[in-house]
């Protein structure tokens, strides 16, 4: 018996599903965009995801179809759904990952804790929301945004002038959220397969520099909210019909309130961390998920993880070629290379180191990293 | 830059090596004897490893070469050093490992613990050697022999006529052994880069059934020999010259003396537990030693680890299909596969649980592993 999981992208994503899939036999088939993505090794077929023909003959060879990223069109998916094939997670989960109005409107039928927000048409309709909500807002585009982008802090509708101008691009809408006044980020990672098993990590921090993830600490130092975190996230899961992985980006205010910020339907840079750090990687877990396999423990295999981002310092950065100097400074550190040309603040690779004591972990973690990213 | 590594060999040594090579950027580069083989998904040539012309093509595009096994013909490789090519470990080192003759001479010059042993041409120098210990011996082809194969336990020449009417197809020559009456059998693993660095994991016991690995448990309960076995692989590796994985079997009496077995130069079966028991696996170390980078960290991950291998029942047995059912009652249990075929008594996969309760680790991995050979 052979199972296969079809990845549509090519980037980090698929790469690091490589070593659990090969590890349990699970033949991986990557559909990518290059020839030469980060994903390569398990590329199967290169091709352009939007186009419903390209994808249906790829996900003939496969027993499921998951996602190395949200940009595949829902018509796309929901067009090979009705076909027969297993899509996971679902287009109907996925629709919420993919425009963030729809989103909030679920999230809000919900009643989960989350900013202010309204659906933006107009310039009289920003500086409205603007007023009634402390002379600011975070204005998003409602599809494609990441890493920062398609995000703007906005003071006056002048200041999104540019997206109002071409708001049918963004299908009419914009979405204007309430800048809530948090002390840090965290994340809660949950998986959840078709017949409805759940398992959940513990509740990490992550810490953003520029609108990308930098930092992640778990467990998430000091924190009230893991049980109410947990909760949040496996209630996402189940009345969005989420399978496979799930991670919710969450603010926390000094006194302790969350605050839903992003979703994503996949596994995430807040859970590197578990390749090392959990019984059970967002990577296999994934697999397993997609595939309706039963879930793996989510017990830590250390007190303590951090991850650092490799963040390409400048367009000749190699950390490769630092190895030498970084491995014998750091014995424990686990370095995690995305095969990928440098450029400056791109993903390049993450750096993790697990162990019993919070501080040493965490200086460890940047230590290693520093090495790598002397540029 | 990109650090390229081409194994010659295709099967699950080279399969677990893919995971360590993709996440630290290196380029692993397969040479297989079959299409097929469980490293297919590194696999770049497919050819016959004693012809040094194919050999060679195969080196040029790799910074080193090194092994999934040790039948790549000693003249292949003193040839390609000769020419320039990096070969770790190289056939001075190898040869030792390649012919037990070989090996019993060095480590008895070095004064290392072993068995008497003696090499025999004739009929009646084998039963000398029997009547001179005991009435028995082990006696032992020089070269090819593995898993059992290659080993014979004779109380009379008689009983080794068949080996001694074709000994020119040996090289003229058998291994014969004392039969050490040992309680138990122990592995000690060490890696070795070509400047000098020595890592070595703990010591850990192996359970052989028909002459093939069973069980292996991390660390080995109660032993005193922690540190004489890692000074004896240690003065192994130096001695012989030895880099990237070396494993020393070692038998232990009941009055605690130990007695090496056999030498393996290359990721050995004992060693499959530090996928996930040690902060650096000895997939990753033998990657990172071959290339003569800093040799990482070999601290346990956690107290105690037991690795039950999966051997094929029979010649349908899939425990892929299994999966649900072990799966889901053994979530902490880490299941690998190797992608083969199934054949009876084949290595087909291997299972793995670490945790800090030895009885509860132990019967965790068998119960996984009972439920993957139902057969």
């Amino acid at each position: 018996m052979t199972l296969r999981v079809g990845v549509i992208g090519g980037g980090q994503l698929a790469r690091m599903m490589t070593p659990p899939a090969l590890a349990l036999g699970i033949e991986l088939q990557v559909f990518s965009e290059t020839e030469n993505s980060s994903a390569r090794l398990a590329t199967t077929r290169v091709g352009d995801y939007t186009k419903v023909e390209q994808v249906r003959e790829f996900a003939k060879n496969v027993d499921v179809i998951t996602f190395d990223h949200e940009h595949v069109p829902l018509s796309v998916l929901e067009t090979l759904e009705a076909e027969g094939f297993s899509i996971q997670p679902s287009p109907k989960a996925l629709k919420f990952a993919q425009n963030k109005l729809h989103m909030r409107q679920r999230l809000s039928e919900l009643g989960l804790p989350m900013p202010v927000w309204a659906e933006i048409k107009t310039a009289l309709e920003l500086d409205k929301f603007i007023s009634e909500n402390g002379g600011v807002a975070i204005l998003k585009t409602p599809i494609g945004g990441y890493d920062g982008k398609g995000v703007a802090v906005v003071r006056t509708s002048a200041d999104a002038s540019e997206w109002l101008e071409k708001i049918d691009e963004f299908g009419g809408s914009l979405l204007a959220e309430q800048k809530v006044n948090f002390v840090r980020e965290l994340a809660q990672l949950v998986a959840r397969r078709p017949s409805g098993e759940l398992a959940t990590w513990g509740l990490v921090q992550t810490v953003q520099r520029n609108g990308v993830c930098a930092e992640v600490l778990s467990p998430a130092p000091n924190s009230a909210n893991t049980e109410s975190a947990a909760k949040i996230a496996e209630t996402v899961a189940i009345e969005l019909g989420v399978t496979g992985v799930l991670a919710v980006e969450m603010f926390e205010t000094e006194t302790g309130e969350l605050y839903i910020n992003e979703l994503a339907m996949r596994p995430h840079n807040s859970g590197h961390f578990t390749i090392e750090g959990s019984i059970t990687s967002q990577f296999e877990q994934h697999l397993r998920a997609v595939l309706d396999l039963p879930l793996g423990s989510t017990t830590p295999t250390a007190a303590h993880s951090v991850m650092i981002n490799l963040l390409g310092v400048n367009n000749t950065n190699d950390f490769v070629s630092l190895y030498p100097e970084a491995m014998k400074a750091h014995p424990t550190a686990k370095f995690h290379t995305y095969g990928k040309a440098a450029r400056e603040g791109r993903k390049m690779g993450h750096v993790t180191v697990v162990g019993n004591n919070a501080e040493t972990v965490l200086a460890e973690a940047r230590a290693a990293a520093s090495v790598c990213l002397k540029g």
